[in-house]
């Protein structure tokens, strides 16, 4: 079956759910996920101290609406979960419809759709609905509704840990707070699924650690929880709105030179030479805290359209068919080609650094002299002048302008013939 | 009233007054410069030894003129003071035509103006005309006349200290030695005495000295007498042709990335994009002696029109309308903001590194989640970011592109928070 | 007599023999170049080990052919030695065109050229032939004679050294193996001649040493019998394709920033600003050898066009012709500048580090105040800022943008003065 169809199916399935940061919407996706993938689900109790920062009180929602005076739900969180304000207390009231618009976000410039509102460290709450919608409501009295509990219980979130041949990580965080959005982040939760259910096959240099948190308090949590752990972070990606049809971004880690954005920006030049890169900034997704300065790990984040980038983020339009199977496919892809070179990242050693080694009597060059040799014996040449010992195959690659995985099967067989040797 | 008319009405006061590089001229401007801030004036004998140079003896003038054989003055130094040459020894002759040209210096291709023409260190006399006073001289006899005096006396320069907080000091040095000429460099002494009286009337961090002093072999004088104080200056800028219309030209010091180079950069980007950033070179004003190899001062050089690249430079175009009212005005303010900006250039810590500290809670962050935050939150959220002891604010503001004083501003925010700690 | 036409003269002589990687033919070529410099030709058996390499047997030949069945010869060594691949194994039979076709080598896209291959390290025989002269071959039986010899024997190089003051020293190398093929390589024995007899001419600081031998074998024999020597190379170059009339070409040493890169870059960049910089790769002529990691010397490649960028490059077509008198004379002229360099690349202590000596006293400066300074001042200025024991001339050079010529004779004027002291 075609992986782009099956990752586009998962998201469908993870689509109708009303996710937030804490409560059951979380729990019904963690187990979705952990029916592909092997995952540890963690619950920590509301009121447990991370860093700066509290476990809030868990939020639950059953139904929710606003009824005109003839009854009618003018407005219906059945119809689409965006419509209630996330973590709204609950509320049942008559209101005008002046003091009931002030608890009502509209998007004029896209009068069609909903957008997505929350509200999770002030106690209030609040509609969303289309901008015709509200337009559509006369002067009157309505009944609101939120059938929802905000209640001491637990933050929930999910951890894939696949042990590889080193105790050194690679860690792949993905939000999964967002209600019915789905290419924040449902495609990210898609492409992480998928990527560990692959590496989950196979055997691993680096261990990988997948995590599938709440935003922002979730990451929190995790780094606060599990700061020995933090330390074992060799590489991080954050995966977000990685399945519309735009172009791909990669965001630098704070660090700006790490292996992970360097991997990242020859993936890119290599697969799609459209893809930008974009100078780290401590606004975004979980890559601020994981590079907040006490850890400044090397994590960056993998985007296509950037997120607040592109007029259908946060709202209703950011919905199955504004993400594609394709897109989600070829996203799959870049992430699995950025872990595989870093997995073949290794730095070997020249065993016959005094002059060039006949490579014509091992088979490894032309017998014929020409003009210019075939990228193969160029990788063999490149290889041998560098590997002094401070270059990596990163490094080789960087300084060549030779594609990666060139360089890293010349590395291979000139190792196997006894003129590399392999040193990490 | 307006600070551009005081600094031009200020300039036209020291216009008239013939300067040289000693002599009652530069006495006469000290003094009047001494009227608006606290100043010594200093004054150091002919003869005196400063490194590789021996203050010269003091020259003086009191009239020069040509006649011709009927009497009339054909060039007068009672109309122009520049219509000598600077530092000419005294002379009383009946000369020919033909002789008498070969001391007098005209700008052919300005034939009205009357270039500006010195003689210090090598004993001659010399007059300046415009090349038409010269064209319509006919042959004959003249009179020349020059009733100078060069005999032992002083050098005389001016000093005001502010002294500030710290021991350290930042440098403002203006030459002081130019006749009637309005840019080079009245605007850059009534610039730096503007500063200095803004400066003296508020509290700093630094200390300031400001010196106004005939060029090279003042800067050269100070240095020699002042060689171990000069250890404590941490930046510097040389103001000259800082009163005319043309868009702003810093000159690097001879580190070119130092704070006073960055901190002139980072000013002129925001309220001059015009402005150019010019490399070091050893060639120029008195950042030439201040940047020696022995000294290597952190002292750039700011000025409008570059000195040497305007047609009027030097001549008796460079005049007091040459100059404008709101040149000087801004010239002068983007002074203050480069001292303002090393003022508060200052390092602090994130004293919550490990994630974000909740901003929120303490009413720092928007409470419903949007798309793009504020400059201001923005701000914080860097600052909290490279907070890490090794960036000082002109780090923070070089690498995220925020203006410094929206940074500074949220540094003392998040520090009244208890978010960050000063730490130099 | 015109230096270029001595050149082309001496390549003329040089065009008939058939070199190759041993033989009398480079044995005839290092004679020719031993009656113009003094040349030590030295004698390496067969077999002897050279690093990972083995001295191949000796390879001679007198006569080739193709005969067709009327008796009349085909492809004729006598006509072109390039008919005959190089190290071709004596063959004589009869075989069917077809045979003989899987044994020519042509050049479809250029009829009328004869390709130059060769086969040292695989005993096959074969011819090279123009396209045309393939294509009007009938069907039928043919002769084929190759009266060569492959037998234990010697490989043949030369080398001139030329003792400076110093020990230290600059490496020149050109490969002398290619039959008549004139721009690769009978150009770089050219000027490497006459280069080895114009340094020999004069006193020098640095010791010379030039090498003419046999491409990539012959560079490793002599790093292989050479090692120690080999330390004492501070800058070398590798002269190869000197002579057409295309744009000179200067490939970096591997370290990418050593002096010979930045000397020829700066000699291009004053004398050919049309000529090109290129990064170093692991591919090319002898450089190969020299910077190999575990030699890692400082050896760039000059060439004008780069070999296997013209199509003319490894046939018959690089001829007498391809090349130029004038080329010739204008290559020679770069490499003699980029020595002079070297040998000028001195470094000085300013022993009047505090401010500027005055310049004026001794001469050195223009008494009358005037608004750009001459080259030669300008030089003087940037001489005594920089030369604070960090920087070489050609570090000033780079920094100040002036000709490396002025400033080395700039500081000879202000040593002489006393101003400058020369430290190394």
């Amino acid at each position: 079956m075609d992986t782009g169809r099956e990752l586009h199916d998962f998201a469908r399935a993870l689509y109708p759910i009303c996710r937030s940061i804490t409560g059951n919407g979380i729990r019904e996706t963690l187990g979705l996920i952990g029916e592909r993938i092997p995952l540890r689900i963690l619950e920590v109790p509301s009121g447990t101290q991370v860093f700066d920062w509290t476990v809030p009180k868990e939020w639950n929602i059953r139904d929710a609406h606003v009824k005109d005076s003839t009854g009618k739900r003018v407005i219906d969180f059945q119809k689409h979960n965006l419509h209630v304000v996330n973590y709204s207390i609950p509320v049942h009231a008559k209101v005008s419809l002046e003091e009931l618009t002030a608890h009502i976000f509209t998007l004029p410039e896209h009068p069609d759709w909903i957008p997505y509102k929350t509200s999770y460290y002030k106690e209030t709450w609040g509609f969303c609905a289309s901008h015709n919608q509200l337009s559509s409501m006369c002067d009157g009295e309505y009944e609101v509704c939120i059938d929802s509990s905000l209640e001491p219980g637990y933050l929930s979130y999910g951890e894939c840990f696949l042990p590889g041949e080193h105790e050194e990580e690679i860690l792949v965080s993905a939000h999964a707070c967002h209600p019915s959005l789905a290419n924040d982040n449902l495609s990210g939760l898609a492409v992480a699924t998928f990527l560990a259910a692959q590496l989950a096959r196979r055997k691993n240099r680096y261990s990988y650690r997948f995590l599938f948190i709440p935003g922002t308090i979730g990451a929190i949590t995790w780094l606060a929880q599990n700061k020995d752990a933090a330390k074992k972070i060799r590489h991080g990606l954050v995966l977000t709105c990685i399945g519309d049809r735009g172009s791909f971004h990669y965001k630098k880690s704070r660090r700006e030179n790490s292996d992970i954005d360097r991997a990242a920006a020859h993936v890119l030049k290599q697969q799609n030479p459209a893809g930008f890169l974009l100078p780290f900034s401590p606004y975004g997704y979980d890559e601020r805290q994981y590079c907040s300065p006490g850890f400044d790990l090397p994590v960056g984040c993998l985007m296509r359209s950037v997120w607040g980038k592109f007029p259908e983020y946060h709202t209703s339009a950011d919905n199955l068919d504004f993400i594609s199977a394709d897109a989600l496919s070829e996203s799959l892809s870049v992430c699995a080609s950025i872990f595989d070179l870093l997995e073949k990242n290794r730095s070997f050693k020249n065993l016959t650094p005094f002059c060039e080694p006949q490579l014509g009597k091992r088979g490894l060059y032309p017998s014929t002299g020409g003009s210019s040799p075939e990228l193969e014996v160029n990788a063999r040449l490149w290889l041998l002048n560098l590997s002094d010992g401070t270059n990596s195959l990163l490094d080789i690659c960087e300084r060549s302008g030779l594609p990666f995985a060139v360089l890293s099967e010349a590395a291979d067989v000139l190792a196997h013939n006894g003129l590399l040797e392999l040193i990490s």
